[in-house]
């Protein structure tokens, strides 16, 4: 609706409600959650084994019989390409006496089978079959058929590998985002070439970071050089549509109110620039929200900007301690470029996301005040409280 | 009563049983108080958020708006200055979603408001009342009545500063030294200096290290130093009067009778001399002492000596982990005396300390020992059991 | 029976079943005994504090009066000669407050008494009495026999000390060895000398270890040297007579059926030369062996060669750690020849240990898998099974 369209009095009033951010105060989840090891326990057995966990690119794993592991938890895991090139994912763990299978990050088989370093039993690379012991003979009692490796549910959305530690999850990659992804279509994910990817572990729990993930309250103060890249930060919303009020701004160019980045800004870079690489596909919408943002609980966020696309993905090592890894993606064409410094895209987002890991971390070493039961969103938390729902939906028993 | 007074047979008798000493043997702590960890637990809420804890001199906290923070077991505390230079003290936890809100361990705030470095909610520094959001409006339902800091109770004492994590909890500086302080009376702890701190972190717990401060039984062996400044020391007591046949003795000018330190020793430094520095406001009995101690139950002890004070101030870590931090005060004539070398009451003390830390750290790994239920106590050891009286009365219910 | 006896049908087929291997598959222990806290906790319990723990070896010990220290779990113990060099062992706690008494891994006492550190509480040497208090007077209720040293079991088996934490235990050096030890009879281990100790922290939990010592399955791939100074490990087994069909094998001079090392090798060394100092005493049949193996469980094997000994002990740390020393034994020739190289015998010995290891601390990681409940022993891991047996012995009640 352009600015100035005439509305009758009901439907103004209607969208003056219709504004984005929470009406009603409302409950955090309990500060507890965030650091007793019992509640931690239980959010890996409910929330990390039965959702689609982001593991990396389709393209960065490389050919057929090529693998990467990953933990979640305590949860050690494979996944690979079979022979076929087609994923697959197992527990990385031997049937026999419970051996780790590929010991090292990454790597790629020697053939079809996945042979166990520890006694060499093999196991088909496409399902996970037992195919051979080591043994002269089979015990009475023994079929190969009853221990094939513990498979993982694997799916692809757009390049980007995804498994579910529960074999039967259904896939749904309309429900796999919870802040959805349909605004990255013209992004071409699938072909962009990953050129950098930053490692770090956090001292806060998993949560805390997607707390701060999902509010840009914080922005102005904790991201002082993002406020100035995206203005409409400093006034602490994510969304023109965050605030009564706002269809009397639509259509100002005022990037506070209209959102995206500031005037001449083209992309998250030190800068600002995109130094020619623009993204080709993108549509003027897509450049003009300068950002854009799809998170799929409980272990990953895409961001989509002009020139490249942004991967984050978490995984929790105990209830006070997560890592996070970031991938760059770039164009053929960028990451070819001569004159396309990767280190502008790459040394601004370390930037921001280090000052999110600060405010994260001490937020964590709050949370443990005795008379603290839990704290209280405001307004502009809305994606909070959708985070919190989220959560409370997969631990339906816990007492708060 | 001088040596040598006429007494009756009844009076002599009754002064015979007029000892300090204990009568009976004590079953001392359950070993497993020492470690385990819900038993722990159990004291952080029951003994350390519960009595008076000392935190730091009031001059050295600073003018108004300065701040340190304190860390009890795992609570975050702030201790502060409001604009007045009253004292006030808080959780260093924002009620928004739980973020510290001053970071370093010292500082000053900028002005009459604690802003959390999160989302600069701002709270009054003189009554924690919530005084600003940054939201563009309240929720409903939300009250910034009802989201103060979480406050606790803070008095001062002689210049020394103890805060409550029980708001409620009553004030009487009568009976915070559970060894009582009035013979520090003479010791101008309020205007003296701070010239040194140490800080340590000992592998004990902490009860472990008050049952150490609070006997003399293992001086001989473990302070030989120290028993060559006080005689009496060697005798593995702390005062002439806790052995039976001490009247006998009144009188005697012999140190290890009547107590104090060696002939020609003026104070706990590593030559016995005060360096021309005896505190010109104690009294011929105060130097008579040579030490004069108050206990401050479960965190701090104060020593006056004849040219100095020292505080030790002790913090749980975890069951088997304890913070010491020492501090040393002189006069202001003393701090700013040419000759007065400060070393010499330093290296002395630290001499000493390091010693009763050795012993707390054997005396923690053989707690552990499966068939040890408890220790037991012998007669020098009555200040212990004074100690482990106060332990069992802040533990009702705990089963030994 | 010599290759090509007659025997009749029946006699055959009852040999054709009489092969060590297991007929049956076998489940293995649960897979959450091997990193549960509070399983652990019960195997340090029922395991740890009630079976016979080796220590060190008699003559290493030293003389009258020396002592060791040694950590079973979380229990600190000493182990010492009285005045008359009789072996005593105590827990290594004062029964005053608690305190360590013998604060460093060996070393010797200055007389006949257990003095603590501490207090100086005196214990005679011989059998832990409380000799002496350094307190003025016992109090009422104190007898000093109430307080003697908590005693261990303690005894000697061909020069080496074990200990157990249970005093009544029973001693039955027969029923010592889990893995009997009849083939070391004459390797002169009570004479040998102690030429080299190493040390390990593993990754793993201690019946981790036991597996992988208890089977060669893993052994082709694991230990590619070892497989060829001892060729019948090739095949994965450890005794010809594992698999059907042995029978038909007597005689045979190919080591990878007669067992024993490839021709022209002589011991466990780098080139496989016993450098000249073959033991005297060892038999044809002992050489043959090429390597004769004795297991004390839980915390103990020794291995004998040509021309040495080594003694592997391991101890708990926690429920995924372990240490591991490992002892060198040689004649006294051996040790004071010239020629005799210890690194040829050590250097082995360690690369085949490290090897294990590593496996060992794959298999530890992969333990974890959510869906794995145990794993499953395959026919040559008897001694696996024999081992799994014992475990579950000793933790009647455990639920798996």
């Amino acid at each position: 609706m352009a600015k100035g369209a005439v509305m009758n009095k009901l439907e103004r009033s209607q969208l003056l409600e219709d504004y984005n951010s929470l009406k009603q105060a409302e409950a955090s989840l309990p500060a507890r959650w965030y650091f007793e090891d019992a509640h931690y326990r239980r959010e890996l057995a409910e929330i990390w084994r039965k959702n689609w966990i982001y593991v990396c690119r389709a393209r960065d794993l490389g050919d057929a019989l090529s693998y990467r592991t990953v933990e979640i938890g305590d949860q050690n895991l494979v996944v690979l390409r079979d022979g076929t090139g087609a994923l697959k994912a197992f527990h990385n763990t031997c049937r026999h006496r419970g051996s780790i299978l590929c010991a090292k990050r990454q790597g790629r088989l020697k053939s079809k089978l996945i042979v166990c370093p520890y006694h060499q039993w093999s196991y088909a690379v496409n399902n996970g079959r037992l195919v051979k012991t080591t043994s002269f003979a089979e015990p009475i009692g023994f079929e190969k058929s009853d221990y094939p490796l513990f498979r993982l549910a694997i799916e692809e959305w757009r390049g980007l590998i995804f498994i579910n530690l529960d074999r039967n999850a259904t896939w749904d990659a309309g429900k796999l985002f919870e802040r959805e992804a349909s605004n990255l279509a013209n992004h071409p994910i699938e072909e962009m070439v990953t050129v950098h990817e930053w490692r770090k572990i956090m001292d806060c729990n998993w949560k805390t970071f997607w707390e701060n993930f999902n509010e840009c309250l914080h922005c102005p103060n904790v991201h002082p050089e993002l406020s100035d890249l995206v203005p409409m930060y400093r006034r602490r919303i994510v969304d023109p549509r965050d605030v009564p009020g706002w269809q009397d701004r639509i259509g100002e160019d005022d990037p506070r109110y209209r959102g995206g980045l500031r005037t001449g800004g083209e992309t998250w870079s030190m800068d600002g620039s995109a130094q020619g690489q623009v993204i080709a596909s993108l549509t003027p919408e897509d450049l003009a929200r300068g950002q854009t943002y799809a998170s799929a609980l409980p272990s990953m966020f895409v961001g989509g900007y002009a020139d490249h696309v942004r991967i984050v993905r978490l995984l929790p090592l105990s209830a006070e301690r997560t890592e996070l890894v970031a991938e760059w993606l770039v164009t053929e064409q960028a990451a070819t470029a001569e004159d396309y410094d990767v280190s502008q895209i790459v040394d601004f987002a370390i930037l921001v996301m280090e000052q999110d890991l600060a405010a994260c971390e001490l937020n964590q070493r709050g949370l443990h005040a005795a008379p603290l039961e839990h704290g209280v969103l405001m307004p502009e938390e809305y994606h909070v409280k959708n985070f919190h729902n989220w959560v409370r939906r997969q631990l339906p028993d816990d007492d708060e």
